[in-house]
């Protein structure tokens, strides 16, 4: 193990995070008009992926349905790829979303959804990929080289790229590009909240297990969160919506199980999530809170703000405050999270 | 907390299954050219659920795309009630599941989609159902009154109505037709286990967390029973497919972690499960077999066995030991599985 700077390098690309976003919004908001041309007759959208990218795909999905009113699904790649199966596709979009956009797996996926009749948008951070020539066209994503293993500046990438293709696929919306552009700056305000995150992660260290709630557009934010706290401090940490989480199992929250909520600033499911504070903080779990209003900070134990963004575009800076909270719980675990155990850059899904 | 009688009232109903299956296959199989007249130009087919019926979509999912070559979703209900998006659902084939047939939220979300101009196909165990009164066709399982609070039996007859859709909207395929009517049989076969789940249990007792992994159609699976442990046995419990795991958050499964790897006795994820099961128990995993062959039961410390039944079916009875396992682990802990706390059975969700 390397020595534990107080900068990690995950740390660094956190704070990359603006830029890379603006950089990335310039590259891809021109292309806006093909995008448009290429989804103009779709019936659906479907979107491929994994880990990380997969993460971003359940908010374009949400963002495709609830903005553009696209019927839009998350793709199983086995499907095409293990079952090998024909499945239908004229007719739909396939967007296809890899950092790397190297993973074999994908490549497939992609090769086939398009030998079974779908157009094909890749979402990659790698200009040379052999994904982007799968493609009918490559929204490329300029995060830059990543250096951690955890993905942050790629996956928070990639949700701009998911705006912008709702952007393109929806009616015209005034309000929402106008906050889409101002999403880079949304993302810096969060960085402050470095000191505050470190902390809220001392309320965490001695919990062997986590679970991180969201609803709706905030449930991307929820699994990414998630998936932070597992590769980077090891931490065995479910990923629920509030809907199911109330379906059955709450019963796993209690005293000794810390619940992360998260919660845009506004929108149809911030007061259920204020709800859920209350219920399992009643329960006598340990609550933390990002986002929300003032109501929601007041039924959390301990809250970070979130964004000043519309719901639609909030995932896009919620991720940035449970990034820090993942990288200094994993500092203060003595974990060096730029290079967590078992995990390598480029994931070979066999 | 009531006397814990020897026989649950979930024993029971575990026990009912393979006559529920029949019954359901009986009453399910004759509106066969039904549903496929109503599926027949559908573009897509979307399934909305929650809980355990959403766990038995993931199975339709599965078994519509890789057995009928139909493009399927799981849709969420939130875009289309709490959000109030208007998504374009012409030519979408909408199966809504729901045991009780009266959550008002599933009951709206059928509502919408067929505004919306989705045909609605319900699938309920209550012929009285608000449900089966928005749809264009009612499926009505025969599980009978399902008293136990955690669905075994509702959940089983709802995979068995899956399997009726995938029939019915795939092509011709007459071995299929035979293995599903063996399925009461092979759910029989299940049953005798119940005494090899109650010592497997007993090494999952001082587990204050566990991890179910399945892929493909055993993802279903692999959910379900997860689930089950939540709602039964207040256990943290990640369900993930082999896929996802080894991208990132195999980092939590080591010593302490049981894993429970759930796999058909064939099809193309039989070897990834293998050697998910070498890996973990190379890295200190208390590892849990369900299903598989003889490689597999080798690769695992303990392994309940699965049915005689195509990879397509197989759900439909390895659903079984799992909730053996769960319902004999309640025991062991003390717990009621009959009336977990905070569960009701008709849930709404808000």
């Amino acid at each position: 193990m390397t020595t534990l700077a107080h900068t990690t390098m995950m740390r660094r690309e956190i704070q990359e995070q603006p830029e890379a976003v603006a950089r990335t919004l310039d590259a891809l908001l021109p292309l806006v008009p093909e995008v448009r041309r290429l989804g103009a007759d779709a019936h659906t959208v479907v979107f491929f992926a994994r880990g990380s990218s997969d993460n971003a795909a359940v908010y374009g999905r949400y963002l495709l349905e609830v903005h553009a009113g696209r019927l839009a699904a998350l793709g199983a790649p086995s499907v095409l790829t293990h079952y090998e199966a024909h499945v239908d596709l004229r007719g739909a979009l396939v967007v296809v979303a890899s950092q790397s956009g190297e993973t074999q797996e994908i490549l497939d996926t992609a090769r086939r959804a398009r030998s079974y009749g779908a157009r094909i948008i890749a979402i990659t951070n790698n200009p040379h990929a052999g994904l982007a020539r799968e493609a009918d066209l490559a929204m490329v994503t300029q995060a830059g080289k990543e250096h951690a293993v955890p993905a942050t500046k790629s996956h928070v990438t990639q949700l701009a790229a998911m705006a912008v293709l709702g952007a393109a696929l929806g009616p015209p919306d005034v309000p929402f590009d106008a906050a889409l552009r101002r999403t880079p700056e949304a993302l810096s305000a969060m960085l402050a909240l470095d000191g505050q995150a470190a902390e809220v992660a001392g309320r965490l260290q001695v919990a062997g297990k986590l679970v991180v709630s969201g609803r709706g557009f905030v449930m991307s934010t929820a699994l990414e969160i998630a998936l932070k706290f597992e590769e980077t401090c090891y931490i065995t940490t479910l990923a629920l919506s509030s809907a199911d989480l109330q379906h059955g199992p709450i019963a796993v929250v209690e005293r000794g199980t810390p619940l992360i909520v998260i919660a845009a600033q506004d929108g149809p499911m911030l007061k259920g999530a204020t709800s859920l504070a209350e219920l399992a903080a009643g329960r006598g779990s340990q609550v933390i809170g990002i986002g929300g209003d003032q109501a929601f900070a007041a039924a959390c134990h301990a809250r970070l703000p979130g964004p000043k963004l519309p719901e639609a575009l909030a995932p896009l800076a919620l991720a940035v405050p449970g990034q820090l909270l993942a990288e200094a719980l994993a500092r203060l675990l003595k974990i060096d999270p730029d290079s967590p155990r078992s995990l390598s850059k480029v994931t070979q899904t066999h």
